[in-house]
């Protein structure tokens, strides 16, 4: 006998980014590919201070373990800054998490058995895929229009038209989706689609994992409520303070349903168990580090504002950039928030197996074929482009470079 | 449809000792049931004051995506510290983990496939019975006798002697053990029947898991080199700065075998998309924290030795203490390093059954039956009593009152 290494490491990949980023570290590569917030946007000096205070006053706690539920009071703000009118979100409800991305491997641990049905959007966020995949369930692509996922295609994977008429085995065990800025389209679903979907789930009683990392970083007016706000019994809602305040700690969030929400208890105590095998807790330090800097007055809000604005302009000069150097036969919309542009390179153009000529050139992307389950023919030609590392300068020269590109040896290259 | 709950929640369970903690939080409970090193140990003013050097220095660094191996230089210099005369461990060996409880989440998701045969010692750590048991292992239980567990089971488990005679689909998946002054046993295996373990794991090509997070924490020697450094082929070693540094830290990590053992590039490559998925990396800064701490010049061998003096005093108190205060037919051996003593009750005791007696009289423990896969029936006689936390005084009082409860409410609670 020898090593042997279990079935399910056959479904697990490596993030097509995290190889990608490595390639970009090349000096003079303008990379648009990494996800990355702009380090400027950090507020190093309210955290530097807020760090003295958490030594000074409190260093013993922040180095000792932890309960796995996340320290109260981080639960309570969470749990206030989440709830809105028509939703209250409880501390209880809150779990907190080292990174969104666990929220994602603990809801796939509890949720997810081989072969069940799970409904995707198509593209969707990689890391939800490589999250979910070792649990190996069955992705199912959602169908979508130009508004979002259909809520009738939930409906109908939900068992509740089979075709039988009855509510089949066959059924989804749950949907996930990006509502708000999705990565890596940037598109965000409108206040009509939300209602709809929010009312296929409460008439099917499917789980939905909503997954909300982006927004807050709106450029023009808020998204919608959470599809949660509208179905809070039947949504899984996964928060993080990565593109608010900085990726570097780890914290996300996980919103469990209410206590009386069919379930929601024992899925509770399940994300817990779960946590407490995955890693005990997250870091005490970076949890008091958050809590210190709120009660210290920082300004989240004028914080996160003031990010809004320089993502804007960074999303406004991608825009000029775009239309002013790419070829008439390229295609995309201006995401009205988060990190990401979306863009359709020309007839014939390859953007996986074009990527090197284009590190060769000084620019770099994601090939959009990551995003997919089952990637569709104009997958080829789709990449996805991150605004907010470069300065407005760097995207202008990176555009440029990307438009010889898709000009030259992209096209070429097909 | 509903809420369904993956199959593999069946198999997850809460941990005893993270339940009976909250018990413990009552005032005036004097608590040998935690595993929480003394805070008086963690060197607070020199991370304090790397703390602020890395704001200065490497704020944004800090705060930014990180990549999933872990910093190169921390993981140099774990490679170092971990590497013998024997056994050369390279970098690129060492992957960086939330704590080493994500090693063992991490270990078991790569490795272990439902129904796979997992050898472990009975009792042994809950923490690995915890992270291992989503992924739906057969446990077997690994026989031992005085020196700890036995190499011709782990033989004979290998499938080398099956009844065939032929190397049988039957053989496990993989062993775990923590030789070193094990939870909850206290014991440290010696270094002859380490030789044969290893013997046994390169005759039969058994791959182990070795779980070290208390060799440094010895009394009067050093415990023997690890198993890992005689049969680096099947080995998969995993540590922490949790014990001699610091548990709120989460900082950990799993050593893989060498290039050139068979399977091992594929094994650490799973290993690196499993990490990937399960919280993309582990938190930049208390990364930097350690190396600033390390380059800023602080000796940690002369920090642990520090610790290392204070356990053994506490060690010593409660041998001192339990020689003096509890009944005739209590047994226990003296631990020559770690956290633990392993206590056997008088017969007739339910360690289980009595502990909301004994936290009654102020005094709380973990019962042992929690340690083991199937707990046999003197389990229910077993304590695991940890000395780190209390004070020499405090560690008297509470075996003085733990001594009452078996002389009293504990026993005739039976």
């Amino acid at each position: 006998m020898s090593l042997t290494l279990a079935a399910r490491t056959r479904h697990m990949t490596s993030s097509a980014i995290r190889e990608i980023l490595k390639l970009t570290e090349r000096p003079g590569v303008l990379s648009l590919a990494g996800g990355l917030p702009s380090p400027d946007s950090f507020p190093l000096d309210a955290l530097a201070h807020a760090s003295e205070r958490v030594w000074r006053t409190q260093g013993a706690q922040a180095m000792q373990y932890a309960n796995s539920e996340g320290l109260m009071p981080l639960r309570e703000w969470i749990a206030q800054r989440v709830s809105l009118p028509q939703w209250t979100v409880r501390p209880e409800q809150v779990l907190v998490t080292t990174g969104s991305q666990q929220g994602l491997d603990l809801l796939g641990k509890v949720l997810l058995d081989p072969g069940c049905k799970l409904l995707v959007e198509q593209p969707t966020y990689l890391g939800a895929l490589q999250a979910f995949s070792p649990y190996e369930p069955a992705f199912q692509a959602w169908r979508a229009d130009e508004q979002g996922p259909d809520p009738l295609d939930l409906a109908r994977m939900s068992g509740a038209y089979g075709a039988s008429g009855q509510v089949g085995s066959d059924a989804i065990r749950a949907a996930y989706l990006v509502p708000s800025f999705q990565n890596p389209t940037g598109h965000a679903i409108g206040a009509p689609r939300r209602a709809e979907i929010a009312a296929e789930l409460n008439a099917h009683h499917v789980t939905l994992i909503e997954d909300n990392p982006y927004g807050e970083l709106w450029f023009d007016e808020p998204p919608p409520a959470p599809i949660a706000a509208s179905a809070p019994h039947h949504t899984v809602y996964l928060g993080s303070l990565s593109k608010v305040l900085a990726p570097g700690l780890r914290i996300g969030y996980v919103v469990t349903p209410p206590d009386e929400a069919p379930g929601a208890l024992d899925l509770r105590a399940r994300l817990l168990q779960a946590k407490q095998a995955s890693d005990l807790h997250t870091p005490g330090f970076n949890q008091r580090l958050v809590l210190q800097l709120l009660s210290d007055g920082f300004d989240l809000d004028a914080h996160v504002a003031t990010v809004r604005q320089r993502y804007k302009a960074q999303r406004d000069a991608m825009a000029q950039a775009l239309n002013h150097h790419l070829p008439d036969d390229c295609a995309w919309q201006v995401p009205q928030g988060g990190m990401f542009f979306w863009v359709q390179g020309p007839e014939g153009f390859d953007a996986g197996a074009s990527l090197p000529a284009a590190v060769e050139r000084g620019v770099a992307y994601v090939p959009g074929a990551a995003f997919y389950v089952e990637a569709p023919q104009q997958a080829r030609r789709q990449m996805r482009l991150s605004f907010v590392t470069l300065s407005v300068e760097q995207i202008h020269e990176a555009v440029k470079r990307l438009a010889a590109h898709l000009g030259g040896e992209g096209r070429r290259a097909c």
